[in-house]
């Protein structure tokens, strides 16, 4: 299975892919961030993001997409701008025929380091050492985005587990 | 020139597509909402935006998509389901390759009504007498969409006055 993780953000959008082979281990396939210019025009980034995304879809073929859900913000506006960038995010997914699952904050961090309220740091460190990577992935935000692919992995291999 | 203006909504998100004639007058082209159903998953009803918007626009050729601005919500997570809607239909007309502008809600009762505290009913009003419709636009999502795209008419012929 192929998992591709988005983590939605104004500047950066990070995504990460990872496959899962049938022994269970992870295989780290790309990841990186969608940078947008705050002095474009939102409409602009906002396209940027929904061609980068695509053309990654089509170049690395993921089964699902997994995106982190916001329930809170700092502010209303926030929010909004958050906002946008998600919902091109889940839509662009869902054109390219990809399921779209969504994880809170906490699970992904649970799924990853074993503790809900772990550090950055600590998720980036668990996300080098499951997928063997020798550095970590840049920006922070790839990083974030493999984590949310592999918290996805992790929760789909516990249901399997169970139903089994 | 001929505009589409777009009021988005968690569950209706309303257009409106508005020419001005060479003399001044506006002529109505058409007016509706997407409907959203609340128990589809959300990347289908943002990819159901996308559909429909960029149907209506490769139907209608408009030259311009106008937007309402949101400065305010009633908390952060409303305002993340509209700037979810908002960021998709934003993209949308972008990679239909029309410039997106966007209007205060202020500035939008100014143009149509005259008065930025405008009831919504006055606007209502107003669409019907400036676009000479025998029955108010349904649902109210259309009217306000119509009411964006007379508003960006409006303001293009004031700064061309201006300009003269």
């Amino acid at each position: 299975m192929r998992v591709l993780g988005i983590d939605c953000g104004g500047q950066y959008t990070g995504f990460g892919v990872v496959e899962q082979l049938p022994d269970g281990e992870l295989v780290y396939i790309t990841s990186g961030a969608v940078r947008l210019k705050t002095r474009d025009p939102l409409c602009e980034r906002l396209l940027k993001v929904h061609n980068e995304l695509r053309a990654l879809i089509e170049a690395c073929h993921p089964g699902v997409a997994a995106i982190e859900e916001v329930f809170y913000a700092s502010n209303a506006k926030s929010a909004l701008k958050l906002g946008e960038v998600r919902g091109v995010a889940m839509m662009t997914a869902a054109a390219c025929g990809l399921p779209v699952v969504g994880y809170a904050p906490l699970a992904v961090k649970s799924a990853v380091v074993g503790y809900g309220r772990a550090e950055k740091t600590q998720v980036q460190a668990m996300v080098m050492r499951l997928l063997k990577l020798s550095a970590p992935p840049e920006p922070a935000d790839a990083a974030d985005a493999l984590a949310i692919a592999i918290c996805h992995l992790h929760t789909a291999a516990t249901l399997a587990a169970l139903e089994r």
